[in-house]
């Protein structure tokens, strides 16, 4: 559906408005009706957004939590050209699961959708953009001369997507960002040895 | 409650059957009916068994899955006495998530039994004991002087549990064990280089 620059914004209105709702609450709990309270939009609104209604939003709103992982990690994810970007991108990485803590909004919002055609995707484009930005920063070092040539960039990146991973659900399960902590400090230091 | 070797083996041919069964199969979809007839169980015996019923039996089975997970790492995992034996280890852990694919019993079964008292547990206690045992192998490589002393064994034992969560968590989004292997082979090649 092409949307005129008004459509886009009643759109991200409702999608945000939907997210922030969302995130307080257990998203397989909400019907439309509370969403359409929330954001106030009316049912005809919805769904000429949404034709495929609930899930259609909940995908929505599920592609803007994992749009936000990366705006989060920002400016240092994409300026990973020094060790103090490094470690303030690690810092930035932990504060932000810290403050997440055992709910993880996207989790919880790829329960309800998982069988919603274009879900996976999601996910596996976030892991894609993701691994693809740390690559990215271990390629300007490698330029710049501060980690070996020889490390194979794409993989050192994947090691990171992974260990990030494992460490927040090591996190939702018990509580404690340590794991994340150290699979981050590993990592880096291999970095700066190699 | 305490059992007889004889009600002993019953609970156990109980659970056996039902995790063998559970693995073919959505758990959500599954009825207590269902369990009792491919275990050949009397309602009276399985409510002998699992007085709490069908939640009380999944937590079970998601025991022995949680077991099963540590088990199909020995006998490599309880011996990381040498480099043999880690990369043994390392392909063992990568053989038994390549042939689970994109599906994962306990968790499969954990989303059941989310909300029952005890199964956060069961997770918790899990990745302890797979903590505690890779922590066990980096010290006795340390006892050996193959790794520097000065490494914290316990954070290490942590980035690999975190690594190897995130790389099967990657693998169920995607159907690739890419990230599990890249995560374990740099953490094993940091080992080598300290």
């Amino acid at each position: 559906m092409k949307l005129t620059p008004k459509g886009q914004a009643t759109r991200r209105r409702i999608v945000d408005g939907a997210a922030e709702y969302l995130r307080g609450t257990e998203p397989g709990a909400v019907t439309l009706d509370d969403v359409l309270a929330v954001t106030r939009t009316s049912k005809g609104q919805m769904f000429h957004y949404f034709p495929g209604g609930k899930e259609e939003l909940l995908l929505a709103v599920a592609q803007e939590e994992a749009d936000r992982v990366l705006i989060d990690q920002e400016p240092h994810l994409s300026d990973l050209g020094t060790w103090e970007a490094w470690t303030a991108w690690r810092d930035s990485v932990v504060a932000r699961y810290h403050a997440q803590g055992r709910s993880c909004p996207l989790a919880a919002l790829m329960d309800q959708v998982s069988s919603t055609p274009g879900a996976a995707e999601v996910v596996t484009e976030l892991l894609r953009q993701w691994r693809a930005r740390i690559e990215a920063g271990v390629v300007t070092m490698q330029d710049a001369g501060r980690i070996s040539a020889d490390l194979d960039a794409a993989r050192v990146a994947s090691a990171f997507v992974a260990g990030i991973q494992g460490g927040v659900q090591v996190l939702r399960a018990t509580g404690s960002t340590d794991q994340l902590e150290a699979v981050l400090d590993l990592l880096i230091d291999y970095l700066r040895k190699a």
